[in-house]
């Protein structure tokens, strides 16, 4: 996994918070570079990890960047576009899939935040191989310091996912089941069985767009086998509630 | 753009968040239902919001999460998966891209978010029509409030880009350009002939493997035409200092 390589952090509050969404996303390698309150493992920085006290207890200290990065083979530095330095600039998404790759070849990695109120300077974006610009609304583009690791992180714990573990959508129906379309077809004829019945459809030439409708709005729910029952039961309940059928006319 | 439902929000720091958070990705419709904390336009909020006052000022308050939704067509709610109710499920991702497919169609979208602790009451993601669970560690996925509405926010940005405007990765060479294949190749040229004169290439059963890793190694990193004029500058300088060109032997 990335390190995640705080520098001059300004406010164990934000060390904490960090260290929450680190932990959100899998990540547990935390750096700081030259914290400026030094009671970051305890204090203020523990109530705002909300419970992600690991990540803190396992956090080390350096007194430079260029030590927190040594052991690390590509260093990506988060920030905004740097203007005097020629360097490849990635979107957090691009960036990470570059990094998964090289975490996979057995690569180390890890990310530079830089101050929360001034980012990084230009010596530890230098240090950097690539530069993460998060796009964001260019009016308005100052991300607070835990917001801008929760990015990385975010996208960092979807390539962490198995194939299917996280698919994109889904329907979950639990101790159910979605129903087979033969049991539509019954609740379909029984519906329509009734609706004639009522004379709902009397209306012989909109009968057929009124039938397609009803069974295109009843397939769109996707329903289970067990909703396809409550339903035939609301129908005979509502029929019978009416007096039960009529008498054919 | 998807409206930010806040349901019950208890603190005024964390709408100040939520509204920072939203207007980094451009959103600005913001909606709270019953927030604990009167004073949510001023007092702490506005300090939390860091400048994002235009989302806070347009905010609007409503009496339940049904007013809030009211002239919404989609609502989906951000949470962890409902165990009793059989709804969509989708990623931060897939639902995006459902919603601005919506969007686009003229559709109201809004996302639904619960209480800092406790999040949705069940009732709430009964009103939704899908659910957004983002993907996180399983064993610690309780996401800070703002930190819910950022990574959807973020996603949603990510959708509103013209096709090239955040390329994923590129590199920018501000005033130079690119180097041309053949100033490379002179480059190399005038390395290689300096190299050979000053017999680091001369195992001849070696040279061609050595020129050729030199070679990668520089086109590798993808030289601006400027580095170019400056490598040559390097070259002939070295050599200079050396003592200029040796004689031939």
């Amino acid at each position: 996994m990335p390190a995640i390589i705080l520098v001059e952090p300004q406010l164990g509050e934000n060390i904490g918070k960090v260290a929450r969404a680190m932990l959100n996303c899998g990540l547990t390698d935390m750096r700081l570079v030259r914290p400026r309150e030094p009671d970051w493992q305890t204090g203020k920085a523990v109530a705002a990890a909300s419970g992600a006290t690991e990540v803190l207890a396992a956090a080390r200290e350096y007194p430079s960047t260029e030590a927190a990065v040594a052991d690390l083979n590509q260093v990506y530095a988060s920030t905004a576009r740097p203007r005097d330095m020629i360097k490849p600039i990635a979107t957090p998404r691009a960036a990470i899939a570059d990094m998964a790759a090289r975490i996979a070849a057995g690569d180390g990695c890890g990310v530079l935040f830089g101050r929360e109120r001034s980012g990084l300077v230009n010596d530890d974006v230098a240090l950097s191989d690539t530069v993460i610009t998060v796009p964001l609304n260019p009016g308005f583009s100052s991300l607070n310091l835990a917001q801008a690791v929760m990015v990385i992180g975010y996208e960092w714990y979807l390539t962490t996912l198995e194939d299917g573990e996280a698919p994109a959508s889904f329907l979950p129906t639990g101790a159910t089941r979605p129903a087979r379309k033969q049991e539509l077809s019954n609740l379909f004829d029984h519906l329509e069985r009734e609706l004639d019945t009522c004379g709902f459809l009397r209306v012989v030439e909109k009968r057929p767009s009124m039938v397609r409708n009803l069974r295109t709005m009843l397939t769109r729910a996707q329903l289970t086998e067990q909703e396809v029952r409550t339903l035939h039961g609301i129908i005979s309940c509502l029929v019978d509630r009416g007096g039960g059928r009529t008498p054919d006319r």
